[in-house]
């Protein structure tokens, strides 16, 4: 791996804006294509576009796909649609052609189809276009099986066997085992081959080729006729960007940022969460006001711990569950077994919690009565907070929303609100209690 | 894929009771071995054993790999170790193998290894048990390619070409390309073929699969000869794990656990988080006890705001820099940059929240000595937070410590803390001012 950074770009502008044409030339054909796509991001538009008219054909195609979604859009707006379609186009495979194709302006995207030679390739790209976005018919390369035109009968022959193999588990072939005795239908009805159909979510794509170590899976339409096959490393890319999501949305971020975005962009990502924030402190404020905090000063003092612990339960509560949904470890159906469950987790979370910070406080001589209050609130929230955090995500799913979004902004200040409420609740029917 | 519920497992219990080996033998072959896996998963350890022993022998051994650690511990320890040595070892790979035999104790475990038939599979069982534990060497498989004893002298060198090419990359592979054709020799240099030394750690290898697009990756020793290969089905499974550390880490969860472990489990990983969280709402305590909260009980309103502020905006920071580590954007050796472009962001969104929340609470008579207070106090508590939020998990990286660990209770526990200290410092500058 080649180390990227400010002073290599730096010296390779130089050299662009000497001409050094060959030197360049010769010093990329040395590196891999996505450390090339690496440099490029980081270059601006008119030396990186310089830079990629340098290299070959065959590298050019694949730089382009591992470029940025921004950097690629301008190149791609310097190019005529004949030198996309034959410069780039023609080296790529019809999943990656798709992609490339997807992201151009609606009449450039017809100029570039229009212009491939090939008239198969032109009418895999139009019918991958027309599966929705994240079905598994998307993400598909509709090639099979890759032959080429002047290979000998016997080659092809062989070729198509050693691909067609690649569409079954990686374990099977690399202990070798019978594979290339067996015939493939035998191969496939032994190895209980997997498929999927189009239509179905690729998230499902992905979940099967973990599940089941799978390198390629073939995709089928409704008539269980093959249309195409997706490969292990679209998923491996799909499971990262799925993680990143996630795990953006539970720490409070929007959008797919990254450390290397600029001061506006990271600020914009995660300004939502914010004013989320805000509007449930403003929430909180009115409902500390209801209570008369004036004569009842001390209970200010715990007003950080039960928000706190309401959010800290729901946002753990939440993850569970979207974890399991995503291994699908947990369908709705079970509903009121996973609340159940939950409950228990909760009372012995709050009893634990409850118990321990009823006898600090009143080691600490907070006074019996606020104690009590602290205590036997904290027990209430934690209780609500993990069936609320189990529930939410739980409906989101249910009703085909991300639950993911439950782990975010939205239980921690719905918990913090209730949590607040419970806990002057609580305090009202102490504070009653002792004075009656 | 087959669906796995109560009603399955007792049916399939039932029938364990009743004798019927071979119906319960001919249903388990139409099976993958995932999916015989999360069925024993499910079941009692008896039942589990039992049918367990009805299966195949290369069946067992992808089935024992596919196992819970428990269940597999549970399995394993009512075999003996010839059974284990000759009914499931023979039939894995090394690094599969390893694993198993890793999981076993030390006393059996050498018996085991005793009672292997291929010596060299003992002796790379050993030499992988050598490799400490998250290197790529404790990953990866001794076996190169797989050559069978009754294959002719032809399939045998056509085998190994293929599974060489395995080593190259999917995509030159899937492309068809040159490949047959050239010698491998050339190929790797044409390919600019990727290697990971040994002693590396494991996050790497996957890294470099990742980045480049590998099904396998070639390990090397120090003198750059050839000691195994990784591959990506290992490496996937790997990336999934590490994302969901990384996700429980980031929602206060502290072992791995799913939603299908027991009540006691779940509270225990949950319960850390919650300790922390305990500890921090007692601080909170003091913090408002030091300030005369009975004379300016107005203040109490917006501790929900500040609080819950200080800790989204940490726990922002903290994500952005744990991803950026983990993709390799953010070294240690930028700090400072890091920490002036994570101002500006705090600066940002503290104006934004600011100005927004001084508005509000103007518009909403809460009084201008307050309104202006938790506005002063909230810019402050932003910028604080996302320094801090940035510096905490770089400074834990820089000493080796996973920098995932500052993205949960500790960044919001000790923002919660400050945020309150520069609120009500705030608070009584302010007043100060006013009554001075």
């Amino acid at each position: 791996m080649i180390d990227i950074n400010k002073d290599l770009i730096q010296l390779l502008t130089d050299r662009i804006e000497a001409g050094q044409d060959s030197e360049l030339r010769s010093w990329a054909s040395d590196l891999h294509a996505t450390d090339l796509a690496e440099i490029l991001d980081q270059m601006r538009t008119d030396a990186a576009s310089y830079l990629f008219r340098l290299l070959d054909t065959d590298v050019k195609a694949d730089v382009l796909i591992e470029l940025d979604e921004d950097q690629r859009a301008n190149l791609l707006s310097g190019m005529t649609a004949e030198e996309i379609a034959g410069g780039v186009l023609g080296q790529l495979d019809s999943d990656d052609a798709t992609d490339v194709v997807a992201e151009l302006p609606p009449n450039k995207a017809e100029e570039v189809i229009g212009h491939l030679e090939n008239d198969e390739q032109a009418s895999d790209i139009r019918d991958l276009l027309a599966y929705a976005e994240g079905t598994a018919g998307a993400m598909m390369a509709k090639e099979l099986v890759k032959v080429q035109s002047e290979w000998t009968v016997t080659r092809a022959i062989r070729e198509i066997r050693r691909q067609a193999e690649e569409l079954l588990s990686m374990k099977h072939l690399l202990l070798g085992a019978e594979s290339t005795r067996s015939k493939i239908a035998e191969l496939q009805k032994e190895e209980g081959i997997v498929t999927i159909l189009a239509q179905e979510p690729s998230e499902k794509a992905t979940m099967l080729m973990e599940r089941y170590d799978l390198v390629a899976l073939p995709v089928v339409d409704s008539e269980q006729k093959l249309v195409g096959r997706i490969t292990i490393d679209d998923a491996v890319d799909s499971i990262i960007e799925d993680a990143e999501r996630d795990y953006q949305l539970a720490s409070g971020i929007s959008e797919d940022v990254e450390s290397s975005d600029s001061v506006i962009t990271l600020t914009r990502a995660r300004l939502p969460w914010l004013l989320i924030g805000l509007i449930g402190g403003i929430g909180g404020a009115y409902v500390i006001g209801w209570f008369d905090i004036k004569e009842n000063a001390e209970m200010a003092l715990f007003i950080p711990l039960i928000a706190a612990m309401g959010g800290n339960v729901g946002v753990q509560s939440a993850a569970i569950v979207v974890q399991g949904l995503a291994s699908s470890h947990i369908n709705t159906n079970n509903l009121l077994r996973r609340l159940s469950k939950e409950l228990g987790v909760g009372i012995l979370n709050g009893l634990i919690c409850g118990l321990i910070i009823l006898g600090v406080t009143l080691l600490l001589n907070f006074g019996t009565s606020l104690s009590i209050t602290v205590s036997l609130a904290l027990l209430c929230v934690i209780i609500f907070a993990a069936l609320f955090g189990t529930f939410v995500p739980l409906m989101l799913h249910r009703y085909k929303i991300d639950p993911a979004l439950a782990t975010g902004p939205f239980i921690t200040t719905v918990n913090d609100i209730i949590g607040l409420m419970i806990y002057f609740a609580v305090g009202s029917l102490i504070s009653g209690l002792i004075l009656g």
